[in-house]
């Protein structure tokens, strides 16, 4: 029979797992859940598309890789234009504005999301990718403690994921600006662009960055490069700032703020963070902490999780003041370089086989394995036991329980012994 | 200060949810997941998108519905055309045809992601709506025992999930089919615009429906409604399906497959299950057992649960023959009428209060709770008792554990007694 067949085939940029591998996944999940809810975090869920127009609120540097939301029936009613969201801090933002009244604040919350970007396809980048947002938001003032919490969970977050080296760097907005302010710009440079040149310091190197502000006339380039090449795994950032002879209020704020948040996090885990001024996240529109993570194994990934604080992060959607602080963990990144050890690609513990004539034995003892709480398939159908022992250990399921003598193997060691049902556990 | 706002509003026909419904999702969500996992069905999760062409290899009536994705960027490459899956349905069938190689056989899945559709919004419809998905699909031949199996598995989550009575169909379409084979139809009738019509029985009763037949030139249409009449909670239904008078060897298997499906099924829930001959599951391509769910408290919702066997799942994407049975539950259609009761809407079970002058001994008794695994915040500030107290009571956090003192009190009872970090525990 010839059929018109539709071959299929994986989209570039969009990641599919085997089942073993979503298992795997689904855990790491799982993990990460459990450790936001540990700190508190609530977790919420918006849709997955947005009215055009709060995703085009923000501005920056994304709209162009929307994808929007288009009906196939050309006769589909005229209706607002809606787009997949890009990230989940402006679903977020409209949530909390939305929703206000209804909210206690401060309001802590974790999302775990897919988001889209047409995104050409390259390592690390993915058109479909899942995310994983922590964020406060307070109404008119947010407690500083949470420029600390925030790092902290997504520090030990990482460790669980036991991904290995890593460097979690940490910055301040209002250093780098009040420093550069104190230096004095050139009229006609934005702070915004020479911020976006020594962000570029670790991929570009000095000499380049150093090339790129004199292009821009900065008088002293040296003098702001040495600024942002200040890298400390203590607090003596502070007195190496103060060293360079630069004064300005806000530099002084930035530097107050950066040495709580960094008392704390060397005090909890005093070799996991990196103070590095350089770090500014380019054009996002943080106000005080930066946070940006690296992955050493992985240095061509770029950043695996990067947030910071707002101003205001619903500043689009209402007149409310809600300052905000938050980050954002890019788990489709990380797994894909994860070697994580696999689970048996089936969650079944236990497989009761179906010997005798009848499946009714079979399916009982299955039902009371269930009952309490154990994975168990009753075999589908009266086979022979050969062909029933290689589901069993195709699928990697650890125990084969014989129905008929009432006795359980472990496919693992080999051993066969009589099973009570009531007091039996998998290893 | 005068801003152009953009006002936020929810999309008709996207459901978001506030963080305590959100943890009341989340949690039954929890249990359906768990218990597919019981049954050993291992998780798959697919891209939201597929490409149009395999969106379009099934034919029918969701072609007009569907979501295409478009690109912001006008520049933006041509690539091929992409849409939102519809169902878990057809993503499932691409997937198992594109990995089969890498799948062990009979090979039983779970899936509960958002499927969106552009439909009208209406009671119970919505255009993203989360399904949860069981299917179990073989190479060449699936053992009946899955056609039992299925139901079982979709009714004990239903019970789990609390939702009060529901009615869970059952039928099998050879039956059906064999009997107007055996009865004879106008030739130039095709046998499932008859089938359509007698699906439509509860719906718009016996008198509109026998209307119909006789338009169709029916000859017999009484006897063609009798048998979309039988409902019954045993296996009587062979015998008043015989005592119609009409032979046809398709009839006669789907007699003998439903009868041992339902002998299974009665034997484990004596009154959870009502076979119903008219269930045809309209225009679905089910050749065998099909399913349906109504929840008697809420007629006008439709089904919120559907599904049955096909002979070919994967027939559109590989030449192998992989025949299937599975049931979708709508869970975000449920979760609409649910009047379960609300969790808090956090998960923080401590609040550690902030009222020495330093935060380090509030944040050590957090990190100890912590480390036992109870949900716990250490309060943001050094604030008036009477603010945290304030915000915990808003939050419903159940416990705050004064750290001067090393006290804790439950905030429902009033009771507040000296703590023991290392043994104290939660209600």
């Amino acid at each position: 029979m010839s059929k018109n067949l539709v071959r299929p085939q994986s989209i570039s940029g969009f990641a599919e797992y085997l089942p073993a591998e979503q298992r795997a996944a689904q855990q790491l999940q799982d993990k990460i859940r459990r450790h936001f809810e540990l700190y508190g975090f609530t977790p919420i869920e918006t849709p997955a598309v947005e009215r055009l127009e709060v995703l085009l609120a923000k501005g920056g540097d994304t709209d162009k890789e929307m994808f929007l939301l288009q009906r196939l029936d050309p006769d589909a009613e005229a209706e607002a234009k809606l787009g997949l969201h890009y990230d989940l801090t402006v679903p977020f933002a409209r949530y909390v504005a939305q929703h206000f009244g209804q909210l206690t604040f401060p309001f802590k919350r974790y999302q775990m999301q897919p988001c889209w970007r047409g995104e050409r396809p390259q390592e690390g980048r993915f058109r479909q990718f899942l995310q994983c947002d922590i964020d406060v938001v307070a109404l008119d003032k947010l407690a500083l403690s949470f420029d600390g919490e925030i790092p902290l969970v997504a520090w030990e977050v990482l460790k669980n994921l036991e991904i290995g080296d890593f460097d979690f760097r940490i910055s301040n907005r209002k250093i780098t600006q009040g420093y550069l302010q104190g230096l004095g710009l050139p009229e006609n440079v934005p702070l915004a662009v020479v911020t976006r040149w020594l962000d570029k310091l670790e991929k570009i190197g000095p000499d380049k960055v150093k090339e790129e502000l004199v292009k821009l006339g900065l008088e002293q380039p040296d003098k702001a490069l040495a600024l942002a090449q200040i890298q400390t795994r203590d607090l003596s950032f502070a007195e190496k700032v103060t060293a360079l002879g630069i004064e300005h209020p806000g530099l002084s704020q930035g530097l107050q703020e950066l040495t709580e948040v960094m008392e704390r996090l060397f005090s909890e885990h005093q070799q996991g963070f990196l103070v590095d001024l350089s770090v500014t996240r380019g054009l996002d529109y943080y106000t005080g902490s930066v946070y940006e993570i690296r992955w050493n194994e992985h240095p061509g990934l770029g950043s695996i999780g990067a947030g910071g604080r707002y101003d205001d992060l619903a500043g689009n959607y209402t007149n409310h003041h809600l300052p905000g602080v938050g980050l954002s963990l890019g788990f489709t990144r990380i797994f894909s370089k994860l070697k994580a050890q696999l689970p048996p690609p089936t969650p079944t513990r236990v497989l009761v086989t179906w010997l005798e004539p009848e499946a009714t034995k079979s399916r009982q003892i299955a039902a009371q394995l269930r009952a309490r709480g154990i994975n168990t398939e009753s075999y589908h159908e009266a086979a022979k036991l050969n062909k029933q022992l290689q589901y069993a250990s195709r699928k990697q399921i650890p125990y084969v329980l014989f129905e008929a003598d009432m006795e359980i193997k472990d496919l693992r060691s080999g051993l066969q012994q009589p099973v009570d049902l009531q007091n039996w556990q998998p290893l």
